[in-house]
């Protein structure tokens, strides 16, 4: 028999919740942060090394594999997870979120979005029919709702007609998506920032059903402090027993501040893409590598962090790598920031567990305060 | 007391030798294929990855190092094993080859070569007392003479002068060097493609007396047959009872060929820098992973090869990462190839001690005119 999707909450303080997302593949500690592997790679990133970060879930994106080099071709080959060599379970979003942003290319009806593709021009259409069956395709173990989502700002009426499109898009996914045991299928809170919309399309998802819930478009520009006014009262409007992720993001103290606001799961590409540019991540703060003040520096990016990075390499030889153009500044940087980000969610869920969660928020703003360690 | 650095012969199969190299940090076994590490890291590896292929010496390039980060910023940081997280040996060269290849922006005199950084523009001086000054604070474990490399063809006078030059130097190099236990200093034979010229240039090093010889000035375009017209004499100008390294070589069927003649090292930059460009090097022959006929093969690029690319991913994966410009293309790629090269270098050890080498050389010669596996 399968073992069913299932989520076991272990803990809770104040409104942050920490326990158990159990399936097939695996489980997923919760609070939980998603690496991304945009292409069927979670960049610069061997799939052993990002499990050694602590992950227990990746993200894949649909719109990108169905692209390159197709979810057809995925499946012949016996699914994303042998394709790119992770056994573990995946998430996959649903395409909209990418070609919503394809400005120019795309075109939205009541039917799905029509759009071209970045890598050749061809022409495709997502709907909510079409988008799963390519996450089935796919084969991944958490299916997200297409759904549209508005940059914000936006006027309340706009976001209002999208929202209310997005739930009759949710209708039609959970009735494509059909019953997949093993599998699951969330629904996406839309409602931008008004109160009443995100009310409206939580109870428009849980009259639908889903396995778990999402809550949408708050990472598109509109900043911490109007996300933090959202996730004061949105994830209470979703079913508790349910995982609650909170898409795209983010930088540290969102996710901290996510967390505490009863958020299980969260996704951002920052820690890689950040890697790649030479930023690191600290529990002091950001760390730009390309500064020369790092070039004579004997000491790693972070005393207490025991990532490859930081056990082996010296700021300098990570400003010299990065600054001579070598793909190990990458590898050794990304490494480091999915070090960090998953410490950070290990922190999280012991210190709810332990009840002792705004103790542990305090000392984690108390030493970014502090700032990166003294030049030499 | 310091380990010395000894050569100790095993076994010879015909011209061919198999050996140990011990030093301080570590014993090389012979035929050895050192990877390039150019700027303090061979591209796209790890360290602990490339010694999983199985190599026990790295070579680290003195003009590169030199100009950035500086030797003189990497001994402050505790020297080139340190800095870039290689315990093992390492042999530098002398930098020679490569500032003559600046043409034009580099003048040559009996002192040495002043040229320009290909990086800043700067000025700077290499002299054979400046390379041992560099290779030094570099702490290499194997040291080369700084010497004089004219681009093949040239007529025999031009090879001749240059030879003299080279062997003057080297002589400079080796009172420069000093007396450094633990450390080894190696003379490089030059000559073009002329006996006699190489005769004198054996000669002349081994009056002064070195702890290996370099075959040198054999991979700058003079083709495999006269490379091998060259190997079928010059090793034996050289004492048995030393190291003999060709220099900046080469394809599998050149290694085999050098050992075949004589030869106890290598390197080369090729299978990494083909590694980057999606190029595997197999026991069938060169694979091009770019070739559309790979993009739903579920085959690994080598069914009999134990890499982590040939054990977990397809040549549909391989083909995939590298179209969409993925940093685990160059990756998994070049621990391939370095794996392949390790792996024949140990077959030809293997070959050797069993006194089998030609049945060795004929099934290598074998798989490759097979060819490649055939497409699906």
């Amino acid at each position: 028999m399968t073992t069913p999707f299932r989520f076991t909450l272990a803990a809770t303080d104040g409104r942050a919740r920490t326990g158990t997302i159990t399936t097939p593949r695996g489980e997923i500690r919760t609070p939980a942060f998603m690496p991304v592997g945009t292409a069927a790679t979670v960049k610069a990133m061997l799939p052993d090394s990002v499990r050694a970060t602590g992950a227990d879930i990746l993200l894949g994106n649909t719109y990108h594999l169905m692209l390159r080099p197709t979810a057809e071709r995925i499946a012949r080959l016996g699914g994303l997870h042998r394709f790119m060599n992770w056994d573990r379970p995946i998430l996959t979003d649903s395409g909209g979120f990418q070609v919503m942003s394809l400005a120019g290319l795309r075109k939205l009806t009541e039917e799905g979005v029509r759009f071209s593709s970045h890598v050749d021009g061809s022409k495709h259409m997502l709907t909510p029919e079409r988008s799963m069956e390519i996450q089935r395709l796919l084969g991944s173990d958490i299916v997200m709702c297409f759904d549209e989502c508005p940059a914000l700002p936006a006027d309340e009426a706009t976001v209002a007609k999208s929202m209310r499109l997005s739930m009759r898009w949710a209708e039609r996914s959970k009735a494509a998506f059909g019953d997949r045991p093993g599998h699951a299928l969330f629904g996406i809170q839309q409602g931008g920032v008004t109160p009443e919309l995100r009310a409206e399309s939580a109870e428009a998802l849980q009259r639908i059903g889903f396995d778990g819930y999402a809550v949408g478009g708050l990472a598109v520009g509109e900043g911490q402090e109007a996300m933090f006014g959202v996730l004061d009262y949105s994830p209470d409007m979703l079913p508790a027993d349910k995982p609650r992720y909170l898409m795209g993001v983010g930088k540290p103290d969102d996710i901290v501040g996510a967390v505490e606001r009863g958020i299980d799961m969260m996704d951002c590409v920052l820690p890689s893409r950040s890697g790649r540019t030479g930023q690191a991540w600290t529990r002091r703060g950001q760390v730009n590598i390309k500064n020369a003040r790092h070039q004579d520096d004997p000491r790693p990016l972070d005393e207490g962090c025991t990532c490859p990075a930081c056990r082996s390499y010296s700021r300098a030889y990570l400003h010299h790598v990065f600054k001579a153009g070598e793909i190990i500044s990458s590898m050794l940087m990304t490494w480091h920031n999915l070090h960090y980000y998953q410490e950070l969610m290990a922190g999280l869920r012991g210190a709810i567990a332990a009840g002792r969660l705004s103790a542990f928020v305090a000392e984690f703003h108390a030493m970014r305060a502090e700032g990166d360690i003294e030049p030499l």
